[in-house]
């Protein structure tokens, strides 16, 4: 089988490849494992190889239609498809979110579409669909209401990926991912970043600045569970999932005041202290519209899982980015 | 002030463009009443232009890029966006229902966002945004959960028009309209079109099927008071929409039992005698996945009211539609 990861160069599509090259085999089409014969890693940059003969790397933009046509053919048994516009990026220029994280998405399910094979595709969708006036607690029934031009973008090929699968022309599930924490690398243009900045550039001895108050509460999933997530929500059976594709993934339900908390156990007072406060009032308004507190009985029923507490995602991160390879 | 009506050759645009002309007047740009000075009926098939020296027909592809920026310039102060693929068609034909649902309403915001002035556009959307299991009584609160290609169109409009007035390109509002009943004139291939049909057809002599159950619950609005919907929902300030702009619009929860009961009751049970029970499951599905019962306390509060009763509908139609005009 061939395998394809839309933004396979970025964070999660590297770690994610990683995983898939590891394991050597994914459902197929009649629910048994089938052998990875091929990952194509797609990405506007150009994506790491790793070195093994299984990945082929394409770089170019995921939004021409051509390309995608390219990109699926009759042996692409299923699309992991990470490539977007963050949100942050996607507010302040409305095209390009709306060409990537819109017409990129309907563009996919059109080739997956035009392979007339079903593909089964993952969507990771994002806490950024919901906003307004919410309940305390949200349930996979809550309504969408956006407050951004990524979380509405998010929601449109959340409607697109369900109505393609109920049609017929794909097997699709989205995952909405919480917001990941701790990212490795670089703080990007997202209105999370900090989420992982707090916690990353104090262990890197940098300074860090939270745009948000400690008492704002986030969702969050570490990259590791993330990962486990994104193969966990592929291997379901489109039986498991009703008449709903989408699934709300268990996350933390965290303070930034507990983060710090979380920090300072691990890591010691003279780490926290590089955390400095300075309310950001276009990224407090965007990231509060975001719920803190979910009911996941459904994610949990499907048997996918979050993070036990935010302290081991703190050792996991600093397991994975910063303990140097034996 | 120039105002734009699609699907303007429609039963609801027709009905619309004459409200619309005998009332003069919309409110404008600063809140106040302003003389209707062009009123532009554009659809696929030409409209009629009731003799009246305001209206301006044109005929074209309202998927056209280039005619809907034609036929919204900086004179163009309010959109009433009708035109639409009904259910069943675009249940039967995808990528026409994604052409005119979903390409033809993304480029009206696009050519709107570049006319500049932030025009005021009232898209009308479907109980088809709602589907899968659902509470007892549908709030605006409610997830969307479409089980057609049409109810998935009209969510992404919702979700266009809420980010295009979020980001300032235009002042929008959606009407969620129930099932409209009387419809006058010929069946439509909408899954609904019996709705109208077991009352019209029987008043005009004639046989009628109804491919649902007595007991299926619909959630219905008479023409007239769709209409007096529309035009005060673009009345409505901006304000008073807070942070959603999409409305559930009141209707009857009528079961299809009732409602004859309430034909036989106007026109007596000769009329009645005249429909036939013929169960279509393809059509059952479709009209079930639709809510029947609805708290719209929000679109109360807004001023917006549905009809009294089943009977005052039958008998509004009779005078709009079989009363010879004196």
């Amino acid at each position: 089988m061939k395998v394809l990861i839309t933004g396979g160069a970025g964070f999660l599509g590297q770690k994610l490849a990683r995983a898939l090259l590891a394991r050597g085999t994914l459902s197929g089409a009649h629910g048994t494992q089938q052998k990875i014969d091929q990952l194509v890693l797609a990405d506007v940059v150009t994506a790491n190889d790793f070195g093994d003969p299984r990945v082929r790397v394409v770089t170019g933009d995921i939004a021409d239609a051509g390309l995608l046509r390219e990109l699926v053919d009759a042996d692409t048994a299923s699309v992991f498809h990470l490539a977007a516009i963050v949100s942050g990026q996607a507010e302040a220029d409305f095209d390009l979110g709306m060409r990537i994280n819109l017409d990129a998405s309907r563009l996919l399910l059109e080739a997956c579409r035009a392979a007339g094979h079903k593909p089964r595709v993952v969507f990771t969708s994002s806490v950024a669909v919901y906003g307004g006036q919410l309940p305390d607690v949200v349930r996979d029934d809550t309504a969408l209401n956006p407050q951004s031009s990524y979380g509405t973008q998010k929601a449109i090929g959340e409607l697109l990926l369900n109505d393609f699968s109920r049609k017929g022309f794909v097997d699709g599930r989205v995952l909405r991912l919480p917001t990941i924490s701790v990212r490795p690398g670089k703080p990007n243009k997202a209105a999370s970043s900090f989420a992982s900045g707090i916690i990353r550039e104090p262990l890197n001895g940098e300074q860090a600045i939270c745009p948000v108050s400690p008492s704002l509460r986030l969702w969050l999933l570490s990259p590791r569970r993330a990962i486990a997530a994104l193969i966990a929500g592929h291997e379901l059976s489109a039986q498991a999932l009703g008449n709903s594709r989408t699934i709300n993934l268990p996350g933390l339900s965290v303070s930034v005041a507990e983060m710090v908390a979380a920090l300072e156990k691990v890591a010691g007072p003279e780490v926290t202290a590089r955390i400095t406060f300075a309310p950001d009032p276009a990224i407090e308004r965007i990231v509060q519209s975001w719920p803190g507190a979910w009911d996941v009985s459904r994610a949990r029923a499907l048997g996918l899982e979050g993070d036990a507490d935010f302290e081991s995602v703190i050792r996991s991160h600093i397991e994975d980015e910063l303990t140097p390879a034996k």
